[in-house]
């Protein structure tokens, strides 16, 4: 796909829908991050799955990140041939095809990848590969992980065995407290997560396994991962970039807050009503998992629902009224798969189109 | 992306998340429309917005199509680009940039677009281009469209007076109703359109306006839309694949059953307790906005819930688990948006990959 836009466009000038990247809010997101973070003694290594662009991630290593995460191979591969040489595939990857590829591209960086069961190890350790080898346990999400202390023991003793993986400590996401919305539900769940992995350290400790990384901690929830000592590396990728979703968290100290710089530009397609405006972008240009668009400061007008290519703006009150041909601006109501419809970032700074970015770790998904 | 998969490959050693086509189910659901609508006196403008592909553009021509519909300029031109010849953008194109680029568009193929307003209607005249207008009328869907009766034949007066455009006929869309559970609730839906359909082409005729095609209907109603009367062209689209979704209506004659033919091919990635398998099909692999995609043929498994990258699929016996990297059909909950986040349909017939078809207009939404 063509980009919706060429450089020096002005914003009203670009073809809809579009992914729009407001780089004075970026840069902002990312100098936020690095003063946050300084002299804390955690390093950052920034969740590509979240922009998938490795020219986002050449930003992130330029304020000190020491590299990405990815969840996919697929998206590893993209971000290795866009230049970024430290990848962490923050996730299990199980079967012969996928785990023959990681193989492949450890011989091009430094590649990093999660375990949660000791044949899957075995497979690793068969392709003598280079790789750093994290085990996984589970600090609250349900979801993947071997239970925090003697089952990470046990898988890490079988990684620190193998002649050629090398165990590299410890991952500990908890991605559903991101989202909790008081900070005390944050603050509660990431104090259980700390203590499964610290009594998980010292497990290792007492068995003699060096554990010199743990790695996790999102962007709704760093700090307390930061401030609780058990971490020495997060996994921040939302922040770049804010959704609906993040902004209906509550936002108070350790952590920072965020700007809103992603966006989707829409065009009034259709007025039937007065009270009614349709948009050119429903959910193939925004996705609603997470629900709907927000119209950006734009007071009366509610994105209520989408279709395939529609969007239903109602308008409370007739002042609010858009015209039809005029172009709105959306927050996504969850950035990364948002981002994964799209080709391009239109980059804009004060309503000018200054560079296009390519998105190409999109569709990613193997 | 490259393709997930190469010809002659068994479809257990596909790379996942893939997007697979069963062709022999494909096959009969091409042939179930055909025969279903033979002697009708009804054309088939096959809806492209759910498959994005010209290949299977072309199985629904030869099948006796007339040609497809699109949603967007840009499927529009994926669907030129790829040989067919015969598009209705079935949706207001606004914009100068889209208005140009639907203008250039008709120069190389037969075009139609629907109106909703006549300022819309000068700026395509303006253009010169031969186009096929088409006034849009809403019939109960409350989305775009003028109300029928006098403002659609006000709107077919301005067109059908112009000197480039050619007024075609009336859009009747009513894509809510194809998802209304019961056969009831559709036919009531359908049987008021209906009314709206014919009291306007009454009035069209007494005004004077040959009103050539009234167009419209989707998979969920079509045949009622053909008993009618009131329709001669038909615009069904998820007819080929199916989804959940569309499952879950109640199907009774007049129409068809059709079969699921369109899966997401997902591995098992970890199993991390007894009732608890974990697929790396997430909501990045198949689209949740119309609710989670269900195992294939695999009683006791239940996806319940998706992240970006995992699927949860919780276990109802012991019997039913499957074990770690074994691989699982789903069936997306709906399939255009999911067709819309892959760039290959691995095509198999009795568990063996035959082609791999380009989804050439993927992420075509401006």
């Amino acid at each position: 796909m063509r980009p919706p836009a060429s450089v020096g466009q002005k914003l009203e000038e670009v073809d809809t829908p579009a992914l729009v990247l407001d780089l004075d809010a970026f840069d902002r997101n990312i100098l936020t991050l690095k003063k946050t973070i300084e002299g804390k003694g955690v390093r950052v290594r920034a969740h590509a799955k979240t922009h998938k662009c490795p020219e986002i991630a050449k930003h992130q290593l330029a304020a000190g990140a020491i590299g990405v995460c990815c969840q996919k191979v697929s998206e590893a591969e993209a971000m290795v041939a866009g230049g970024i040489e430290d990848v962490l595939v923050s996730n299990e990857v199980v079967g012969a095809a996928k785990v023959e590829r990681l193989a492949e591209l450890s011989r091009r960086g430094r590649i990093g990848v999660c375990v949660d069961d000791p044949g899957n190890a075995l497979e690793l350790e068969k392709t003598g590969a280079k790789l750093d080898v994290y085990v996984e346990i589970d600090v609250g999400m349900g979801r993947c992980g071997v239970p925090p202390g003697a089952p990470a023991v046990a898988l890490a003793k079988q990684i620190a065995n193998s002649n050629t993986l090398r165990f590299a400590g410890l991952q500990a996401y908890h991605g559903r407290a991101q989202h909790f919305r008081s900070m005390e539900e944050r603050r509660a769940a990431i104090a259980d997560a700390s203590q499964k992995v610290s009594s998980t350290k010292s497990e290792l400790q007492k068995a003699g396994i060096e554990c010199p990384v743990v790695t996790g901690a999102g962007s709704g929830t760093f700090m307390l991962e930061v401030q609780s000592g058990a971490w020495n590396e997060i996994q921040p990728g939302s922040y770049v970039f804010m959704d609906v979703d993040y902004g209906r968290n509550e936002w108070a100290a350790p952590l920072p807050r965020f700007e809103h710089s992603l966006f989707v530009l829409s065009t009034v397609m259709s007025r039937p009503s007065a009270r009614l405006a349709i948009l050119d972008a429903g959910l193939k240009a925004s996705s609603v998992d997470s629900g709907m668009p927000t119209v950006w400061q734009r007071p009366g007008l509610h994105y209520a629902k989408a279709s395939d290519e529609h969007g239903m703006v109602e308008i409370a009150e007739a002042g609010a009224a858009p015209r039809l041909g005029e172009k709105l601006l959306l927050v996504p109501g969850h950035c990364d798969p948002t981002v994964n419809l799209y080709d391009w970032y239109v980059c804009t700074r004060r309503g000018v189109v200054e560079a296009l970015w390519p998105i190409t770790a999109r569709g990613a998904v193997y």
